[in-house]
């Protein structure tokens, strides 16, 4: 079938609507239609060049949700018109990792997603003819896209696909984060790095989790008034002190946080949220994807004093079996998903997501294909 | 009373046997008569001038085994004649951080600690008047020394100070490693990076986890015997291989060990041991101390991917608690303290441990005060 698809030719570029190919489901596959994306930092970080693994031509987004149109042979778990949520993590239920109990990182398409690829090596996107790669494994800036089964969760069709396509990725990543990853404890306390939407969906997660103190720490304060919103019990910006933000959270909580969280991608600030850790049992946890080459230093002593330096992807949540619920958590009036969309656009403004995304004026625009 | 000591004058310098004075102990204090001591890469470390925290002159010394001599005003839980182990990790059982159950670092008396002085402020220790400084709170290189009774942990007296003095640092560290701080379990990969007194007993502590897997890593070919003795199964010299250890082990292991941990104080060693962890679950514990300023880097991306970096003090042990019972483990025959006594000297030739500790011919020196 031929569609609508905003297609990011090459890096630096802005993306390019288009009418597409989309290949049949291939065994195993699905075809979704998608109903709406969000557009995320990960979208950006990769156009703009700096993602070593980036693979062009490609057809961006991850944060989606749709309905399935077509299924492929030996795909037995969906149907056609069931509502699904891409997942970027898939889970087989049958590789080491999934099999751990320690991980949500499925291993079984790693290798043929990273390199913009369904699993038997191949796209199903093309234009006259010529290829177009996939990303993430999701590709959800096109009316329809191809997954495998194992990368798609079905979740209740009460649930607007305008909003629960954010718990594709950024909402349950923040969440996740905190009661997956960190396991935070009724009255923690906690710090957030960056308050984008990962950085306020930890201040969600934080509340979830009944902790005291929840720090929500940026240098654009305008996003301090729907942090507040959100649960944040104070409002820091690192511009407003000399020394560093690690030392001003350390006194200011009478000798560090219980749990923080680094939510920009930024080494220097992943080690500040190392480092404004309670000495004995401080956890931090790394969220925001670094640029290429980038690295984190602290001095080991930080370390064997007691605080432990940890990361996420996607929140640790395993997407088929744990995401229904987080969407039923949702449909219970506990995620205030509404919040973060600030701008709603169709795919022919999508390149506008971008630029309000690079202003620092949007939490998450989403496109509607409607 | 007056008594023979090691003192360290200054930094770099050999010790220098003198006859000084220790002073009674004041309330909440306790004297104890040292009855064996361990020599310790720390006590190198610091009398190296390495480490930003050494005082001089000071009586350095802190795996020791004692026996109570005179108790002071308000000491409850000690009487002379009780057998001791010197605590370098005070357990007061009040502060913020006994009291968190997440830790065992006490904080109770740290700032003095650190400066060399009895919680007072003042020193026990003086030759003709001029006081010496205390090191670690413990100074077991004294036939007397003085500590706070929450420094020491009572232990059965049917067990030979001169053996279970290696319980006051090395041997609980490495194992408290294990099973403390990594919490490993059954069936778990481990790989051990360096094997001195630290590393081999990482090992006894994998062995009692019934790890399947003990990988003992070390440029020391020497060390290999002894590590196979106490349970590695497999030994491994990374002067053997081109590319980077941590690359040779994640092969070696299909994709990374469980559990790793630093025994050395490398900074480049400590990243190895970070990154040849398993993907989606693999923790590496930092144990040995680094030098002044030196910093652990790595790429956000081995966190990101599920590995966990944290580090340890002590094992995690809380002395006055769990000591005891792990003295009873060494009187059942699980802990085989005399496999790390590769020398035993007096006093007098203290300096010579030192020697064979530079030049990686001893396991453990213990200085017996007899």
């Amino acid at each position: 079938m031929s569609c609508q698809a905003a297609v990011a030719w090459e890096a630096g570029k802005p993306l390019s609507i288009e009418k597409i190919d989309v290949a049949p489901p291939k065994a195993g596959e699905v075809r979704i239609k998608i109903v709406a994306s969000g557009v995320c930092h990960t979208d950006a970080f990769t156009l703009s060049g700096e993602d070593p693994e980036g693979v062009f031509p490609c057809i961006m987004g991850h944060e989606g949700g749709g309905i399935v149109e077509s299924v492929g042979e030996g795909v037995t778990g969906l149907v056609p018109g069931d509502h699904v949520i891409p997942l970027y993590t898939p889970e087989c239920g049958e590789c080491k990792f999934c099999r751990s109990g320690k991980t949500n990182l499925c291993g079984k398409i790693r290798d043929t997603q990273g390199k913009g690829l369904m699993p038997d090596g191949t796209t199903r996107f093309s234009k006259d003819g010529e290829p177009i790669y996939h990303y993430m494994g999701t590709s959800t800036f096109s009316e329809y896209t191809v997954l495998p089964e194992i990368s798609l969760a079905k979740v209740n069709k009460d649930a607007p696909l305008e909003e629960v396509c954010l718990l594709g990725c950024g909402v349950t990543t923040g969440m996740g984060a905190v009661l997956n990853t960190a396991k935070a404890e009724p009255g923690a306390t906690i710090a957030v790095f960056g308050l984008g939407g990962i950085g306020l969906s930890v201040i969600i997660g934080a509340v979830m989790a009944k902790a005291k103190q929840i720090i929500a720490i940026d240098i654009n304060t305008d996003k301090f008034e729907l942090a507040k919103q959100l649960g944040a019990t104070d409002v820091i910006n690192p511009k407003d002190y000399a020394k560093p933000i690690q030392e001003v959270i350390v006194e200011y909580t009478d000798g560090g946080v219980d749990y923080s969280f680094e939510c920009i991608g930024n080494v220097d600030v992943m080690r500040s949220a190392l480092e404004c850790c309670h000495k004995g049992w401080g956890e931090s946890v790394i969220i925001g994807v670094a640029g290429a080459g980038k690295e984190i230093s602290t001095r080991p002593f930080q370390l064997v004093t007691g605080r432990v330096w940890r990361g996420t992807a996607f929140g640790g949540v395993k997407g088929r079996s744990e995401l229904p619920g987080i969407v039923e958590q949702y449909l219970n009036g506990e995620i205030p998903l509404k919040k973060f969309i600030t701008h709603t656009m169709p795919l022919k403004d999508i390149n506008h997501a971008f630029e309000l995304l690079h202003e620092g004026k949007s939490i998450r625009s989403v496109v509607s294909f409607d």
